[in-house]
C-alpha cells in the first residue's frame, strides 16, 4: 500500500494505491462514511466488473447502499446524464449527509464530482479511479464538470474528493491502448517535475506495459504526489496548475481536429512531442533530451507524428479555447527534462515550426 | 449610502445600499470589473424597467457587455433556463475572468449565482437584487441553486458574489403584496437577533410601507448586517445559519400544502406565529411577547392564520423536506424577542399544539 496526502485550501484528503480492494471499507470508516448513505455510481462497461463486489463490500460498513448505473463514455457526458444521477439519488432520499462513490473511469469520475458538487449545494464524495488516466490524473485535484454544446468540460466546478483509493488490478481489464494513453500524462508528470521519475520510466517499458503490480504502485504513487503537489499549490489553477497542461495546448487541438479518433493520451503525446521540439528551437532543452523525450513516447507505442493536418488549421485550433485568458496563448515549455515555464509570447513561426515537425507523417 | 461587508472563508465584499444606480459603477470598478466581458442577466418582467439604464451605465466601464433576458417567475427556476443561461454566456464568449449581473429578484439571483459557480468551474457574479425579499435575504449568502423534479433548490452550489448592489428605489415598482412579504423575513431577523430592531420595525409600519426612502435604507441596512453576521460566521449552514430558518419549517409546510398560492414571505410570517406560539408553550416567551409578534405580523397586513388544513397533515409535511438530517426535525424556538435557539426533541403534541393555533382561521 502506498499513501498519498493531498493539501487543498480547505481540507486535506489521502490517496491510497493499493493492489486490491481490501483496504478500501477501512478508510472509507476513517473518513467517516460508516452508517450514511451512500451510493455508488458508475458505467455500463465498469458494473459488470466490479460493482457487484464494491456494493457487498459497502454493505460490511453501511445498511444504506444504493447505486446507479449510467452509460459510458465522452458522447454521454453531458447534463442529461447529471439529471439522470440527480433523478436516482433523489430516488433513494441521498441527503446532506450523504456519500456519492465513483466506480470508473475519468468520464465518471468527473460527472460523480460535478453531482457531488451540486446536489444539495454540495455532498462529499469518493473516488475510486478504475482507468490509469483517472488514477494518475482526472481524478486528483478536484476539477469536475461536463461537456456542453460541444465545449469540453464548460459546465463544472472545483470539489474536492474525501477519499481517492485505487486498486491498480482494475488495470487488467483496461484495453492495453488505453493503458499506453494513460503512460501519456506519466511522462508528463516526469517532464515537468522530476528528471529521477524519468529515467524511472523511461528504463521499465516492458515491466510497466506487463502492469507488473510493483511497478505499477511505485509509478502511479510517483505520478500522484507530483499531480497532488501540483495541485496543492494551486487549487484553481491560478498559476502553477497551468504546468499539467503541458503538451495539451497541441495536443487538444489535434484531439479535436481529429474528431476525438485518437485516445486524449495519444494526442497529448504528440502534443508534447510538439512542444518539447519548440523548447529545443528555444534554445531551453538539448537535441539529446529531445530524441529522449520522443523515444520514450515510441517505447510506450504513442503516436508522436501525424501526417493529414494543415499546420495553419492546427495553428488556428489552438486559439479555439475558450478558456484562454483574454485570447492570449499560453504555452508550457520544458526548460529541461524534469522542469518547465509558461510562456505567453511566443512568435508564431515558432510554434508553427513545431506543428510542422509532428505533421512529417510516420517516415522518420 | 450605507455599506455592509460580509466575511466568508476565502473572501470578503461589500453590501452596498443606495436610492439610485449611480454609485453601482464606482464599486463595480473597485471589484476589478471594469473592461472585463460583462454579461447582465434578467427576466421578462424586470428588464422593460431596468435592463437599458444599467446596460449604458456598464457600458461606461468596460467595451464589452452582453445581456439575456430569461422567463420570470419560480416555474421557470430550473436547469432548462441555466442551459439558457449557459448558451447565452457561450454565444457571447464570456470567459474565466468575465462578470455575470444578476438583475432581479431571488428566481433570477439564485439561477445567476448557480450558473456562475458552474460556467468553467466558477466565474464571478454581482448582485442588483430588486424585491425586498431578495435586498434582504436571497442575494446575501452565496446560496444558489434551482428546483428540480418538484424539490426546492435541491440542485445548487455554495457561491459568494463579489458585490450586492441595493437600489431602494427599484421598490416602488413592486406590487404592495411582495414589499409586505419581504417585511416577514426583514421581521425574523429582529425575533432572531435584536429586540431593538424589532422596535424600531414596531414603531414604523406606517412608513415603511410607504416605502419611505431613509427608512428603508435604514432597515435594509439592519436586515443587511443580522443577515451578513450569521452566514459569516456559518457559511455552509453547519449551525448558526440555522437559525434563519425561524418560521420557515411550518412556513415551508404549508407553502407547498397550499400549491405555492400564499407567498413565500406570507407563509414564513404564518410559520414564524406558530414558532412564536410553540415558544410560548415551552415557556421560553411571555404571552406579552406572543401577542407583540403577531400585532407586527397584522401591522404589515401579513397572514398569521389559515383554516382550510388538516393539522396532521401540515405536521407530516415537516418531514418532507430532504435536508432534514437523519429524519430528525430541528426546530428554530424564541427564547425572548431577540434571540433564538435549535431545539431537536420536540414532542409532536407540542407541535401539532401549535400547528392549531394557526389553524384558527380569520375568526381571532
Amino acid at each position: 500500500m502506498r499513501h498519498v496526502q493531498v493539501q487543498t485550501t480547505k481540507n486535506e484528503y489521502p490517496i491510497i494505491i493499493h493492489h486490491n480492494f481490501d483496504l478500501l471499507c477501512e478508510h472509507l470508516v476513517k473518513q467517516g462514511v460508516q452508517g450514511k448513505k451512500v451510493c455508488l455510481i458508475t458505467d455500463d462497461n465498469v458494473s459488470p466488473l466490479y460493482l457487484n463486489h464494491v456494493v457487498k463490500l459497502l454493505q460490511t460498513i453501511t445498511n444504506e447502499v444504493s447505486y446507479i448505473v449510467i452509460p459510458h463514455g465522452e458522447k454521454n457526458k453531458n447534463l442529461d446524464t447529471i439529471q439522470t444521477i440527480y433523478e436516482g439519488l433523489l430516488a433513494h432520499k441521498l441527503d446532506r449527509e450523504s456519500v456519492l462513490i465513483a466506480l470508473g473511469g475519468g468520464v465518471t469520475g468527473d460527472m460523480v464530482g460535478f453531482a457531488s458538487a451540486t446536489y444539495m449545494r454540495g455532498i462529499d464524495f469518493i473516488q475510486i479511479p478504475t482507468t490509469l488516466l483517472a488514477q494518475v490524473d482526472s481524478s486528483i485535484g478536484g476539477k469536475t464538470g461536463v461537456d456542453f454544446d460541444g465545449y469540453k468540460n464548460v459546465v463544472g466546478a472545483f470539489h474536492q474528493p474525501r477519499l481517492v483509493y485505487i486498486n491498480t488490478q482494475t488495470l487488467s481489464t483496461l484495453p492495453i491502448r488505453e493503458v499506453q494513453a494513460g503512460m501519456a500524462e506519466i511522462i508528463k508528470h516526469s517532464l515537468i517535475e522530476s528528471a529521477t521519475y524519468f529515467k524511472y520510466i523511461t528504463s521499465h517499458p516492458r515491466e510497466i506495459l506487463a502492469l507488473e503490480s510493483e511497478i505499477l504502485e511505485e509509478l502511479i504513487y510517483e505520478s500522484c504526489l507530483i499531480k497532488s503537489k501540483v495541485v496543492s499549490a494551486d487549487e484553481k489553477e491560478k498559476g502553477l496548475r497551468a504546468t499539467l497542461n503541458f503538451g495539451h495546448t497541441i495536443g487538444h487541438a489535434v484531439e479535436r481536429l481529429l474528431n476525438f479518433s485518437l485516445l486524449h493520451g495519444e494526442c497529448v503525446a504528440i502534443g508534447m512531442v510538439a512542444a518539447a521540439y519548440l523548447s529545443k528551437g528555444l534554445n531551453q532543452i538539448s537535441a539529446k533530451d529531445f530524441m529522449a523525450i520522443e523515444a520514450c513516447m515510441e517505447a510506450f507505442n504513442l503516436p508522436t507524428r501525424l501526417d493529414n493536418l494543415d499546420p495553419e488549421v492546427v495553428y488556428q485550433e489552438l486559439y479555439y479555447d475558450k478558456k484562454t485568458k483574454y485570447n492570449a496563448l499560453n504555452f508550457i515549455v520544458l526548460t529541461s527534462i524534469g522542469s518547465c515555464e509558461m510562456k505567453h509570447d511566443l512568435e508564431k513561426n515558432v510554434i508553427i515550426d513545431a506543428i510542422k515537425y509532428i505533421m512529417q507523417g510516420d517516415s522518420q
